[in-house]
């Protein structure tokens, strides 16, 4: 089977699966009880939290281990609604991923401001200067588009945020586990990401804080991870994912050009033997594992479908909203007709994949344009 | 190691570990990809759904997977909040676990009436009633206490609330996979449950909507679990979980007269031996796992702590407040003396704790006995 939906979610590393069955035997007790086998078990939690912050920088007790971005982007958003004044406005780049586009049309309802994007929906730090300008409270800007792949300026865009004092909150959930993290946790920036991205389980994520935050989701249940997120740890899970990051982490420093040139010789090969084919943004800093091709012909479902017969899964776009009619918000943003977009398929790699894969994938693209009216 | 510290949290049931490493071996993919593969993933779930409500009983669409029950009481509340009127007050038992207090805080603030009770505890039919001619809009009465192990008559408090046409949550936590679920997917109540308390991994547990509720969490991010909880499925988990509680079920046609003598026997050789040790609701229905005992002398924290150096872990009443200074809330509710629960202590067994458990247990307690002051 060729694999190509890591941007949907990623199999469990194995790193993850060992971590996971060696806490559930271990230490699956109740970090909060008053038992040594208890105080073991919190220790292995701080321990987890330490090295999420050596991998990324930033202090152990920014780190905040939840159920994953969906939850993480819900958090942020709600904070800042109790934080900032009460007609705040903020402003959004249009290619968020649908959950943090929810939770910001939850808790600022009619108060959200577009980013201008350039070409490829890149943001620039001088359009964030204009919009804190404008009057924007508040900014949210992803750090890597999960359907085009395309890289945002973060570290940039964060120092603009903290010289204005606004708040910034970077969704980090492709970017976490596919490029280097160093960096993501110093940065003064509210960070959200899902570790089944990277070959954690699912189920568990964290969001980084921006610096302390006495008051993020206090009183909201029990004390568990300083009164920041209440409920039993899942120690096993927060393990796995830590694991899983490790390993990502360092695949990362060796593989990372090599497996860009072989995505680049994919789409290359395709748009010179399927002619008429696009690749969105192919000008962008990308993710090396992503696509998001423009087929010449045919539509998204009858390629999807041909392509799985043949064994190889790729995808529509995102997940998260397969389901939806119409074309996906990103495109929609982009500027793609409808037309174009209902031909849009997205690739996405993982460090798994190889070159011959990459190969046959494109042979697979071949046998299947064969059947595609 | 005697183990007496379940309601805190249980060990991994084999069936549940085998049933989290099948899904993550073959069913790991994006229920919401538009693959073959994922489509087999959603199949999964809808199974899971209904083999719950086949458990539980309802119908499979009212159940929802998520993290836990302090999710799950943040998200009821939440939707109450929106539903019911801008000053609607809400009733609410003061024994209930410290997660559903802090989400009624939280969304009623100063909008909550407090459920008088009878001795235990206990709540009745008739003091739900008088709330509801007071005029309470909501009630909230959990199905089994965390530190005393009282039973509350949810059924009929869920036929008062319903003939009275006001929502009811009820926190079934402690009741889910300790006494018999059926009957609690049938009631008109939002359930909440997590599966970690009877053998399932932290991190997964459920919401029980009364009946159709489109409004329920929509729209808050991705189109899973019909919108009402946003978030790639933690399918392994949702399947782990379901095999732990349909293991707990088929146990406790069996097992529970005979383990409920077993704790029986312990309260009752512990208040003969050990003079002065009073059980806290002893004439109450309990949990046939729960014990919470006032020692006749010394502090809880030696107690636990002498207790724990003999090999027997238990605990000084809920994890989620261990950290807290002063006595638990439940017994501060309850009406005992700051000094009184000060001795307090929580035991708690499992399906896997023997008649000889129990025994070992008072012989440790004796042994400990002999070391406090």
């Amino acid at each position: 089977m060729l694999y190509f939906d890591h941007n949907a979610t990623t199999p469990l590393a194995d790193c993850a699966r060992d971590a996971w069955l060696r806490i559930q035997a271990e230490n699956w007790h109740n970090p909060s009880s008053p038992t040594r086998a208890a105080a073991r078990a919190r220790i292995r939690l701080e321990s987890y939290h330490e090295a999420v912050a050596v991998l990324l920088g930033g202090d152990p007790t920014q780190y905040v281990f939840n159920s994953g971005a969906t939850e993480g982007a819900h958090a942020v958003l709600a904070h800042w609604a109790k934080q900032l004044p009460p007609h705040a406005r903020i402003a959004v780049s249009a290619t968020e991923h649908a959950c943090v586009l929810a939770a910001a049309g939850h808790y600022f309802p009619k108060r959200i401001d577009w980013l201008p994007h350039e070409s490829g929906g890149l943001l620039t730090p001088a359009s964030i200067q204009t919009a804190i300008s404008a009057g924007a409270a508040g900014i949210v800007v992803m750090a890597a588009n999960n359907e085009s792949g395309v890289l945002q300026p973060w570290s940039e865009i964060a120092t603009v945020c903290q010289c204005a004092a606004v708040p910034y909150l970077c969704d980090a959930t492709q970017w976490l586990g596919k490029l280097p993290g160093a960096g993501l946790g110093s940065i003064n920036a509210w960070i959200i990401a899902s570790g089944h991205k990277f070959g954690a389980p699912k189920g568990v994520g964290l969001i980084k804080l921006p610096r302390s935050e006495p008051d993020f989701q206090k009183p909201s249940g029990g004390p568990q991870q300083n009164g920041h997120r209440a409920g039993t740890e899942d120690l096993a899970g927060i393990a796995a994912f830590t694991a899983a990051l490790t390993q990502a982490e360092q695949k990362k420093v060796i593989w990372e050009s090599q497996r860009l040139s072989w995505r680049d010789n994919f789409e290359n090969s395709l748009i010179n033997s399927l002619q008429g084919t696009q690749i969105i943004a192919k000008e962008r800093e990308r993710l090396w594992n992503t696509s998001l091709i423009i087929a010449p012909r045919g539509n998204q479902t009858q390629w999807v479908s041909k392509l799985d017969k043949l064994g190889a899964l790729i995808s529509t776009g995102s997940a998260c909203t397969t389901a939806q009619n119409g074309p996906s918000h990103v495109l929609a943003a982009l500027g793609l007709q409808a037309e174009c977009a209902q031909r849009s398929l997205r690739i996405s790699s993982g460090w798994q994949t190889s070159e011959q894969d990459w190969r046959d994938l494109l042979e697979t693209f071949h046998k299947a344009n064969l059947t595609i009216n």
